[in-house]
């Protein structure tokens, strides 16, 4: 097996599963930790900012500071400042989403924002899906952190981010721009944190509508951990191909 | 020009625009009511009871009795019954959809529903979202009383119950079933209580998408007016093709 030099690690799914540590987990991170191989935690929630994932990190035992996190909160907030120039946003999401956007040096502008950013929202409502809507017949461009149609919680299977984005699509007569996992944007930007090429990277995840086609989007190999939403099933009659695949991270050698 | 026996009549946009009637709509239901030809009202909008638009219909100085109104509400609760004899149900919407739902005798259930019903709720929250994908999830069939993605007020276009439908199966991975023009479902409703066939029934309205597919999915002839959000360049343009076409309803004789 190839030797890596970078890995970029989903969270949900791959290292826990709500509350729940996946075993082996925790030794395959600290096996990568004791080796000095750079790593990020890359996840497409928005809802926290990256102190509040690190420290739920670090209560599973994983080593984790704020700056091995990123989030699609983050990778949003990069490309409005990079590639819009800053534009002024109306954002429905939650803290993390606001505060990634804030500390990024953009104004949340309510009433006439050039961007609407769309992230998971508890608190979304018609009010603001209508502001939203006024703000993108008006000019605005439409930004959804992540695709992601369910969010599988506790409860069962509630709606994600990707599904609030798509209602406010189909009333704004546009398409969102998506920014998570499996588009490539987030891809380069988290390699650009991490300091790695693609060829020298393993993305690692559960998911493979996400995690594994984002890797082999961004030209880098891709390890599907059978810890999470993907069954052997749904992997056999996938058209999306993982260059590896296990059933516990316990088993992979860095 | 054909005589017809029966006519089926769009509101907004065909006889009025929010608050303002439309020049010529008066004294062509005034002439349909002189020589006795029985109309119905026919409108996707869900959120008020007959009642209220027979209310409505009368302060612009239109003859209008509660029973010459027909919603996609009182359709969603006719086909409810007539066709999945009466499930339980929850739903999202507002009076006009709620009263036509509970004067049908069906059982209104947030806990184990059999059907999510969904119209335009200017009160949707994502707790709503998530208690119709937990339901849909668990088997429950998704309704949606018209597709209609946006609803042109004097705000301007704002999110229409389609978009709020689109959602919430987006969320929940199925596709929704909606009753509302341009599908078969209301049309068909709408004739039986008018009491004429097809043949010897025009349906008028300003929307081409709506309005006038439904028509012709009828199998009655169709009359477009130009009074509403269609324009002379998007009828050239359109597939859809009205048997008639008018700049104002003064001009139609009957």
């Amino acid at each position: 097996m190839k030797r890596y030099r970078g890995y970029l690690i989903d969270l949900d799914g791959t290292l826990f599963r709500g509350t729940e540590l996946i075993p082996g987990a925790l030794s395959f991170i600290e096996k990568l930790a004791g080796a000095n191989i750079p790593f990020l935690y890359l996840t497409n929630n928005s809802s926290r900012p990256p102190e509040q994932v690190a420290e739920k990190l670090r209560g599973f035992g994983f080593p984790a500071e704020p700056d091995q996190v990123y989030t699609s909160a983050l990778a949003t907030a990069q490309y409005l400042k990079e590639e819009m120039d800053s534009p002024s946003v109306f954002v429905i999401g939650e803290e993390g989403l606001k505060r990634a956007i804030r500390e990024a040096g953009i104004c949340i502008n309510e009433e006439q924002p050039e961007a609407v950013v769309v992230g998971i929202d508890r608190q979304f409502t018609y009010e603001k899906m209508k502001r939203a809507c006024l703000a993108i017949r008006n000019g605005a461009t439409l930004i959804g952190t992540n695709a992601d149609r369910a969010l599988p919680t506790e409860e069962g299977l509630l709606p994600g981010s990707g599904s609030l984005s798509i209602g406010i699509a189909a009333a704004s007569g546009v398409e969102p721009l998506f920014i998570g996992k499996p588009e490539p944007i987030i891809m380069k930007y988290a390699l650009e944190k991490l300091g790695t090429s693609p060829e020298e990277t393993l993305v690692v995840g559960d998911n493979l509508e996400t995690d594994i086609l984002a890797g082999i989007r961004g030209g880098m190999d891709t390890l599907l951990v059978f810890s999470g939403i993907t069954t052997h099933e749904m992997a056999n009659k996938s058209r999306i191909r993982a260059t590896y695949y296990l059933d516990s991270l316990r088993d992979w050698s860095i």
